[in-house]
């Protein structure tokens, strides 16, 4: 057996069974293991920052880890912001990377790079194979670092000589971490906090946004009055109108603080401390009140969920039978112009129950997301790093993993010209996405940055860096170019008809949504 | 004075007038103050790795540097292959990226890296501003870096308050280092080797391929019969029937063993001691044969263009007077379906003198090359690092660099379809780039190195990662998707017709090659 099969071997007995991939010359004993080792799909995506959003939407959705596969440090390279996403959001992901073979690296070769200290920018669990007879045994400790509470990038560099001689045998499989209960006298503490009447609010992230998660919230808020919001990293926010709503922390500072404002204690349960995305001049940078108290109720790696649970029991909320009110659906729009309002009213109506939204509206993401809380029950993925070019990636990855369910990935232009080449991979898998690409031709936050930063009055040439209507992109043009079928909408009827037809068949569609 | 304002006059000053970038909110400053400062081009790109593509591209035709400027960590990642390509070419480039204010970076924002990690993988030379009265200081330091021979990537990593408030004194003006003659006795100490009558051949890079060291070059090639190989890190070749021929050394280890075979020594003329691009099972690294001497003329920090006239004097070389014989045009195609070969004879026949060729052909290239040689005169930019997706944006720099010269960019589908986005630059500035696509629907180059590498057979599903063409990238509609006039040639007269059509006019147009 080559270190190649060995490696695929080790990672399938581990239930790792799907690879996004980009390879090279280094790569090719593991491509070809393809075909002698059974139970890996390998999926090829036309650009490695495909392949690591694509990754991080899988393991968001599926919960357990998908497997890359890049080109030496360069290849490493193209798949690191989406990589900063994925640290962010701690989802786990077993990164391969390969590497000349082990006689090239002294000669300077053009392609040669230090791949590890491009791994280093995104995760501290980085391991070279020292050689064939150890590949399985690292593949396993690779696995291991990436499924270890609470999750992250773990990456492997392979030498391609260890990938094509003969190698020992495959590595164990890892059993699963079982994220422990928080200690006792933590959650009476934060029981404490709840019952005090003062103002209190609760950060939810990590795994604690699920359904048992969600129920506790609730019956916690309707016995104590206690806040929810939803953590910026939260690889995962459970939303729609069955579900209780938690509240998402504004993006300016200002709103944020507003939204905070008064809480004289804040509980994270797999959560951070919420912090502003950026700093401006004058503006504090966090949007806790300086006299609010940030307690933990359970850290990333603990299990939130039952600790939510038991904070519940203790302070006698398990029985309360408060049902849900489930709001309507909100009115259709009347016919005129599209907006963005007319596009949120639109798809929560017809979205389909339990669909993975994949939301890099950036500036188009209020309006919308608004009306998506009053739509059917859904999943939504962020930008937990804010690193733009996530948005199709990870529909990739969600759609790969939950191919029974509608994924809606509603992008902005300008980010959506980060990592269009994920339309490609949705064509070749027939991935089921609908794509809304939200056309305003400017990088519209910017316009919004400008101002608030204090630099002042847009110029001609400042104005220029933010105006991507020179030439206008042509999505529909784009689309259709990568394989992916495409129409364009400018009014309100367009629109409803379009994604109507879209959500109503399987495989991806691409909607240009005119502003 | 804004930092912004203080940073952009000390690039200005220094004659640094060109800024590649895709800014963010903590870049908007530096946004704001091109309209302040007179004397800065921002060229705006959808992507970052076409703005760290065009800088080199700039760099390699201009013989000065280009800036760029990213946003944070995730900004810069974008931007790291293709700096890779240009920290093999040591090309000088003054690369900005935006910091979270100082007071921000405490609180883990969602954007937040280790900005200084992400620069390391590809430059030694990392500012982060101190403070806003350093930061003209901080700015010269950074072009003095660049600048320093043989030129590298200078990174200033550039705090958002820094940029926004009142800053010292612009930086001073950098002297340009001039490249010293190598010592005289290692001069005369290649003489002795020239003169030796051995097997010897000469290898050309950095700087040393301009016309005076190609007719140096020619002269000791006629009088003491020394062959004349090509740096693949050389970041210009100057190619053409009415320039001396400079060999390529092979891509293939067999290939380029062959070429080199029998000699006993080899000159480096700022130049690295060739080697293979990859390792292989039971091959070589090096082309070199184990009993060659390797001297070096002149270091990438020295003048290897005067070292190589001095040595023509002491070889009693400087007074040949045999003319470079210019080879006929290639005879033009049979009508029929379109080669590889018909392209090189087309593209030879018709591409204006004194053009600027992208080639990032990979599997294509040794067959159009081999007509471009007998083409006008013209500068080739290769792929010095191996990291593909360059040739695009290199496209885009190089004509930035040259307004008044045709750039052609001859490019794979895959390679292509990495940074995509450099045609809405070339359509927004008007660049004038024909576009070659050279669509065999594959990773060609794949096929052969899975062969290669040992890799065996190629069952179904490595076949499957080695596809492009299901479904089929449609690059004329990609193209016109981001405003560029495409179309599409399958026979030997379409491509001739279009190809004479595009060079004809100014302007982007691009050409998708089936073949």
């Amino acid at each position: 057996m080559t270190g190649a099969e060995t490696l695929l071997e080790t990672l399938v007995a581990n239930g790792i069974d799907t690879c996004f991939m980009n390879p090279g010359t280094s790569e090719m004993h593991f491509v070809s293991a393809l075909d002698h080792v059974p139970g890996m799909r390998g999926i090829l995506c036309l650009y490695e920052g495909v392949c690591s959003g694509a990754a991080d939407g899988y393991a968001r959705i599926k919960g357990k880890p998908a497997s890359t596969l890049l080109h030496l440090g360069p290849g490493l390279a193209n798949s690191l912001s989406n990589f900063h996403n994925a640290r962010k959001a701690r989802t786990p992901i077993v990164s391969i990377v390969g590497e000349h073979s082990s006689g090239h690296l002294k000669y300077d070769a053009p392609l040669t790079s230090d791949i590890a200290a491009f791994a280093r920018t995104v995760s501290q669990e980085i391991r070279t194979v020292a050689g064939p007879d150890s590949i399985g045994e690292a593949a396993s400790a690779t696995i291991a670092a990436a499924i270890a509470l609470p999750g992250q990038i773990a990456m492997m560099i392979v030498p391609a000589d260890y990938s094509w001689l003969a190698a020992g045998v495959p590595g164990p499989v890892v059993p699963k971490p079982i994220p422990a209960l928080p200690a006792a006298d933590q959650i009476e503490a934060v029981a404490q906090i709840l019952l005090s009447g003062q103002p209190v609010a609760v950060v939810l992230g990590g795994a604690a946004m699920n359904p048992r998660a969600l129920d506790a919230a609730r019956r916690l808020s309707v016995a104590t009055g206690v806040r929810f919001f939803a953590d910026r990293s939260a690889p995962k926010l459970t939303c729609g109108r069955s579900v209780f709503a938690v509240e998402k922390i504004p993006y300016f500072p200002e709103d944020a603080s507003a939204a905070l404002n008064g809480l004289a204690h804040l509980i994270l349960v797999e959560a951070q401390t919420p912090v502003s995305f950026f700093g401006y001049p004058d503006t504090p940078s966090s949007p806790v009140p300086e006299t609010c108290a940030v307690s933990t109720l359970a850290t990333r790696a603990e299990d939130g969920t039952a600790a939510l649970e038991a904070l519940r029991d203790l302070v006698g909320a398990g029985t309360i039978a408060d049902p849900l009110m489930k709001a309507d659906l909100p009115s259709l729009p009347e016919p005129g112009p599209l907006t963005l309002d007319a596009i949120g009213r639109i798809v929560a109506n017809f979205m389909p129950e339990n669909s993975i939204v994949s939301d890099e509206m950036i500036s188009s993401a209020v309006p919308v997301l608004r009306h998506l809380a009053q739509g059917p029950a859904h999943d939504q993925l962020t930008i937990t790093g804010g690193a733009i070019g996530q948005g199709l990636p990870v529909a990739v990855g969600a759609a790969v993993a939950a191919p029974d369910r509608k994924v809606l990935a509603l992008e902005a232009d300008g980010s959506a010209m980060y990592s269009l080449q994920a339309l490609w991979t949705m064509a070749r898998e027939n991935l089921n996405v609908t794509i809304v690409i939200f056309a305003n031709h400017r990088y519209r936050i910017l316009d919004i940055e400008m101002t608030r930063t204090g630099a002042g009055k847009i110029g001609s040439s400042a104005n220029n860096m933010l105006d991507l209507g020179r030439p206008e992109l042509d999505f529909v043009s784009l689309s259709q170019g990568m394989g992916v079928p495409a129409t364009r909408a400018a009014t309100t009827e367009e629109f409803m008809a379009q994604f109507r037809a879209a959500v109503a068949e399987s495989g991806p569609r691409l909607i240009e949504a005119v502003l």
